[in-house]
């Protein structure tokens, strides 16, 4: 069973998770990293016995769970990071450090049997129906009594350390508020007691007065490069009104917000030859109010290496300005030519 | 010149350096980063005139600056992430941001003229001499009233970062200290008033007793995996005696430290064949007195990808236990065949 262990010193945790190196990539060099072949992929449409049986499927009326005829699908992970969710995550102390049982979720959402289309290449309906059962999830994993905070991941790409390539999300539910939450949480709170607003909100009001970060903006979302970004080419999506649950969105804010996630995700692949990116939401957590929170999602192309210097600072460096990224990705055209998606799909195999 | 920014939310700093993006492998994917041939290499004897002009160096009486003779040589890094040092850090506020001057040092701190041999191949009289050029370079680094933090890191691989093939550490003073060193600082304060006493020594004497953690010890350091290791084969190199300050350690403790990192890295490479991996030592803040910070070296092998889940809660997730990675660390002979040596170079080729 996974096993959270805390640092004596920063208090950050760690999980220990040795099933996962039971994973055939576990300890390869990540360069090497294996990515499986189409006929080999759990993941693709008649292959639902290589998986563990399904949580959940949007499937064809009449068809049997675990069979195909399934749009999206969503299985457990087979090298879980956290769980099993059943078990409380009963704290330890041991001399001077601290260890918790590492309990909670830790799922696979499948976006379609398609095993090379993903998020930039579909219409915005299947976009719609992936964010649908992203809020499914989140909803089933927060209703664990176990769970403090249920966090949606997409790793694309295997320098992004993804070891299947067939498009999938990732959802973990895990017993503790994380660091970068709650760093955030008390960020929002400061900014709210010194300027008397929310930071997301008064970055949207500056971003789009200024306009040289922006990358796109429909009627509910602004994506945006970050003002401090760590990475070329960091990009947020961040809701227009004050929210603090990505799980509140309603139906019509939903479709927007998958607009949003296409459009950005379209124009890195197009214009970036399709970089390996990592993905997430970071939403209130689950048993707090936080009603200060203002959920948003970030996004990391994998281009930098975060060497010493980032280890041992916590400063990352960024080789690229965001006003550069921004004004590149602004010009990307996310309608171009099916050829260049091909292209991009090809180029993992 | 560099530009440090400040997220407004988590006051997380990034430095914005685009000179970096010159480097040939700046936007290269990271799995296809190129280390450069031994013929092509600046760090080489005799190729000196490829390097700006040495900032110092340890050479041959009677031999002159940038040309062959030398021992241990520093220049700068052509394509720094901070600098120059003589600039003031300005500090200026753009709407909700706050950005400053990235001014400060940027060095390389070449091992030796051996393009294959390092810290894990030499004899302790040779890294003692390597060590030694790192105080040096600390004490002048301090001694320049814009910098806040010295830090001397090593990149090992290009897995782990390193453009260049050949043996070198890089040393930064910048201009702020890290949060990666504040949140160390304000845990060890925090340790002192729950508890009565330094958690670094605490630690020690925990490590001491429990045993299975333990890699090395000799007069003056322990080495060991931490309890909370963040990757497979973390390992951490730790003063014996309550010492604030790496840039203070007497001629015999420098010996020892040399002894504890070679003997750390000779029993990585035999045992792991050459792993890529990160070092990096964290030592009190040049301008505050701290004397309640305890130095030490950390050591991660890139072993692993920080991806989505890494990035969006702060929590690495880690497959092998400490105890069983220190108990194949202790069980390495350092003193292996030399053949393996060479064949963890060769597979860097």
């Amino acid at each position: 069973m996974p096993e959270l262990r805390q640092d004596p010193i920063t208090l950050r945790w760690v999980t220990i998770a040795t099933e996962r190196a039971k994973r055939p990539t576990a300890f390869t060099r990540t360069a090497k990293a294996a990515v499986a072949p189409s006929a080999e992929c759990p993941f693709d449409e008649g292959h639902e016995s290589m998986t563990p049986p399904e949580t959940m499927a949007y499937r064809a009326p009449g068809t049997a769970p675990n069979t195909p005829g399934w749009e999206f699908r969503v299985v457990p992970n087979l090298y879980p990071a956290f769980g099993p969710a059943d078990a409380a995550p009963e704290v330890k102390v041991v001399g001077p450090y601290t260890t918790m049982r590492g309990s909670g979720v830790h799922e696979v959402l499948i976006d379609s049997p398609d095993h090379y289309r993903d998020i930039a290449d579909f219409d915005v309906a299947k976009v719609d129906q992936i964010i649908r059962g992203y809020l499914d999830r989140y909803q089933a994993a927060a209703s664990n009594p176990f769970v403090q905070y249920v966090l949606l991941i997409i790793n694309h790409g295997r320098e992004a350390g993804a070891s299947l390539e067939h498009p999938h999300s990732q959802l973990f539910g895990i017993p503790l508020v994380p660091e970068a939450v709650a760093e955030e949480l008390r960020g929002v709170a400061r900014f709210q007691r010194e300027h008397g607003s929310c930071p997301y909100c008064r970055m949207l009001t500056y971003e789009r007065e200024a306009g040289e970060r922006l990358i796109f903006e429909n009627d509910s979302f602004l994506v945006f490069a970050p003002f401090a970004s760590r990475t070329p080419f960091e990009s947020w999506i961040v809701p227009g009104w004050h929210s603090a649950r990505f799980e509140a969105l309603a139906d019509g804010q939903r479709r927007s917000f998958a607009e949003a996630l296409h459009v950005l995700l379209a124009r890195l692949k197009r214009g970036l030859n399709d970089p390996p990116y990592n993905f997430y939401i970071h939403t209130a957590p689950a048993r707090e109010a936080a009603e200060e929170y203002h959920w948003h999602a970030e996004l990391l192309p994998k281009l930098a290496i975060a060497a010493g210097f980032e280890l041992g600072t916590g400063i990352m460096i960024n080789v690229a300005t965001p006003e550069s990224a921004a004004e590149f990705l602004r010009g990307v055209d996310e309608h171009a030519a099916p050829a260049q998606a091909a292209a991009g799909a090809a180029s993992h195999a």
